[in-house]
């Protein structure tokens, strides 16, 4: 079988720059992006329009599997298309995950994977680390203060948590979903990616 | 700077037998009963008293920084043999850091030796695999039922748990504390020795 890598990662954690350095490392496919690229052609939807429904959790308060008994509302249409862009981004990753050894950062890629029995990483890491590695990121023009990126990144992980925990019926994060958990806060990532390679190699 | 790795653990999930393995494959020193035994010879209590008192969190309400101020019951003296304990294990850790490579199971070393860096691990695995790793321990003449192991589980990191929040003022298992944390579930501790090994290198 081939050998598969998910990572979930914190905001801000520098996880999916540890994904693509490791899918390198260990001559690995890397799909992050592409998936989206890959929805969007099937969908025929912008990936805008996917990345911004797939970021919002589907505003319901009904679980997943009893929703289609219910006559929706119909201005609902952010609800539909999650399930939509769920189902066929679940699709795409069985079918990259059959192809070669990989790699895939997020779109609880763990969760519809888990028959295939993928190494399981959650990247993590301290609040003002993950302040740090955002204000090296941001561009030239940007000017938020630490209390205003704070506040992106409880908000960006709020959405992580509750597109995941929407669509797996899991709890984002905790420890039990994950064969490892790593905590980038001490550590520089090439470093880093060079010890999980070999750790998994 | 000598390499210190520290390793905390879920009871059953197989921490100690990992940590001894990588002690022998990394070629490092393990301390673990080692520093009872030091304990005992420094204290001149046997190692049987010391095992005990350490299992237990001093019974008191008020934090440990304030302790002292207070006169304490006469029949408190577990309390006061926790710290004084406590201490004399402090300053051999310390010690046996300063020597050479080495990996130590439990104790706080985690927190002792924080100025040190130690890389810091916590072992876990889903309640299952844990109860079936202690039947596979078990005495021929233990015939306890699954909801007894469970129990003894339960209650062995319940005190744990205490003991080190009590000396740490930190929460056991928090993932904050630690730079990686590993679930043994899935796999054999003999393959994840080579692993962790090959990370650590």
């Amino acid at each position: 079988m081939n050998k598969i890598i998910t990572i979930s990662r914190q905001f801000g954690s520098g996880g999916r720059e540890l994904g693509c350095r490791l899918a390198d490392q260990l001559g690995a496919a890397y799909y992050d992006q592409e998936i989206i690229i890959e929805i969007s052609k099937r969908t025929r939807l912008s990936e805008q329009y996917i990345q911004n429904v797939m970021e919002k959790r589907p505003y319901i308060a009904y679980p997943i599997t009893v929703a289609h008994s219910f006559s929706l509302p119909a201005n609902d249409i952010n609800f539909q298309m999650n399930l939509e862009i769920f189902q066929t981004q679940k699709q795409i990753i069985e079918e990259m995950a059959g192809k070669s050894d990989c790699i895939f950062v997020g779109r609880c890629a763990d969760y519809i994977l888990r028959d295939r029995e993928p190494f399981r990483i959650f990247v993590y890491a301290d609040m003002d680390s993950r302040i740090e590695r955002c204000r090296q990121r941001a561009s030239a023009e940007e000017h938020l203060s630490d209390r205003e990126i704070r506040h992106n990144i409880e908000q960006i992980d709020r959405n992580r948590a509750r597109y995941y925990s929407f669509h797996t019926d899991q709890k984002w994060g905790d420890r039990a979903n994950y064969d490892m958990c790593l905590n980038t806060s001490r550590f520089e990532l090439k470093q880093l990616t060079r010890m999980l390679a070999a750790f998994l190699s």
